[in-house]
């Protein structure tokens, strides 16, 4: 399994055809996802080994994709870290009790991963079995500035706006929690990696909303220390870096240290490529809505980005984010067997 | 008032400083807007040509900044199109029967800007003579494919899925949606121009949200329709464009045929101004986020963009977003100071 497609197209070898996976490709547009999460919540979904492993294998068994990804949540590290989470219908995560004091950054616990989260890595363990060595399994987890954002604001937000001021006004208090969250999440996915994945990606889902000198200064310190205890530790497994609106940004994702770049669907792969340059392999980047469309429309769209990507290895499709719930799981299955096809 | 430095820079001028105003400046920040605001709602404000006028001037009296933009929202000429707009406390606008159909699209009135939106031309007139000359004032309007986002989606959205469905499936649908709204808001911009307007902004604020191959399709031509109909009447009449998360369109905004090219912050703006070209100013982009910090780190980052912009005819300084409701009104006097002072 080491000779995996997927594996190799992260490591910038050679591959027989371009590996395809999906961010979310184990959800909510999948029928038979819908039947197991019936069983229970979302967060309990995610705690059960064996129903979390069961939708982890779906989209492989499905669709053919090159790759699995854990079912999991960013979150979930956050509540071993001490946070109170909930999900409301409707209203995404929420943390009740947000982190707005150098206080409540103390009170943060640095937890032992095969205690606390023994759930993830017993789901781990489960998935690379039912997967039997078919396609490696992706471990994950969200990187500090995504995170902080999430602890500080309480929810989602438009313009995380409390995390800026913590950031601008106690930059002091700002720096202990991120480097507290480098370190919950470097021991995390090392414990990933431990119990069987094969590669980890870091979401930096907000990290977009950095400026380029911001970034270098609250986001990239953090993400190098993860890639670097991980490489130290695990030096031949595959670190991916995604964000999204990072498009301003590409000169600095290099030396986050990471061997793949995940890209959104805001920029032309080919020139995202001449920007990162050649040590760094990329993941993307079809826009998520063109699965909406037409077979006709999905094929163009992947001749398009392979014709931008001009065969260079190093290549793993995907799309710029996650799959909408309403996208048809026949157009899915098409996309993922037209990248087989076209870039054979 | 032709020389004020607002309208010299627009045009790529020389200028004796680099002209300076917000995002948002007249707004929640400043506790004389919320003195005014207390006397109606966010609509009736809107309405209310002396209301208007009033909140427009305050940050010119209040600030020293080089324009004045008309205190607006980019929804109301949709109203006036004959969709039923509310604005609910916390969630902000929404329309409660949202687009989905071309028996919908049809419903669409073309209205004329002096019948059903004479407040905002009154509102222009009031705050023309109210400025007396001191700075221009700007108009602005949402650019087709961001008031078709809100039009469809019914509310904001993190996807747009909606929209994305109609245009994936229905493009034919989704192509009328989009040529009536340029219809639209062209009229719209050319009436307040007409009414006093130096200059118009056109806030593409979901544009970003296509990649480059979508934009070309979906949102360039109705912004090129727009600018166009503005020039063939106006053509002495800066148009700015500024969208979010375009740091991956900038080859192609020039196309917009647009005067100045907004930029938010998450980009250098010196790359930024590499990539654009020579032909075309640009507006921005310092993170609204800073000013929630010191002076000293306000000033430190007025030099820094200055310092891209390496003292190239034709900016114009910004917030690369709107301000945000928590700053201090003094950190904002102290930036719009200190862009004067030191870009002298």
């Amino acid at each position: 399994m080491t000779d995996h497609r997927f594996l190799k197209a992260c490591r910038g070898e050679p591959v027989d055809v371009t590996p395809v996976w999906m961010m979310r490709q184990a959800g909510r547009y999948l029928p038979q996802y819908m039947e197991v999460r019936r069983k229970t919540d979302f967060l309990g979904l995610c705690k059960t080994p064996e129903l979390a492993a069961e939708v982890t294998v779906q989209p492989v068994d499905l669709l053919g994709v090159d790759a699995a990804i854990l079912f999991s949540d960013i979150l979930i590290p956050v509540e071993a870290m001490g946070m109170r989470l909930v999900f409301e219908a409707g209203d995404g995560p929420a943390f009740p009790e947000p982190i707005r004091s150098a206080g409540d950054v103390e009170r943060l616990a640095h937890f032992d991963p095969t205690e606390e989260t023994a759930f993830t890595l017993e789901a781990i363990r489960q998935t690379v079995r039912a997967l039997d060595g078919r396609v490696p399994l992706i471990g994950f987890a969200g990187a500090p500035y995504t995170l902080a954002a999430y602890m500080v604001e309480g929810r989602t937000s438009k313009t995380w706006m409390q995390l800026k001021r913590l950031m601008a006004q106690e930059p002091a208090v700002a720096r202990a929690l991120f480097e507290k969250i480098a370190h919950v999440v470097a021991d995390y996915l090392v414990a990933q990696i431990e119990a069987g994945c094969r590669a980890v990606q870091i979401f930096d889902s907000w990290g977009g909303e950095l400026g380029p000198d911001a970034f270098e200064r609250w986001s990239l310190p953090y993400v190098r220390h993860v890639v670097s205890e991980i490489k130290s530790r695990h030096p031949q497994v595959p670190v991916i870096y995604f964000g999204t609106c990072m498009s301003g940004l590409l000169d600095r994702l290099a030396e986050t240290g990471a061997d793949v770049i995940g890209l959104d669907w805001r920029i032309d792969l080919g020139e995202a490529r001449d920007r990162l340059g050649p040590g760094v392999a990329v993941q993307g980047n079809m826009d998520p809505a063109v699965l909406l469309g037409s077979k006709e429309a999905i094929t163009a769209e992947v001749e398009r980005i392979l014709a931008q990507n001009a065969g260079r290895p190093g290549h793993v499709f995907n799309l710029g984010h996650g799959i909408f719930p309403i996208t048809d799981p026949e157009n899915a299955r098409h996309f993922v067997a037209e990248v087989h096809r076209l870039s054979a």
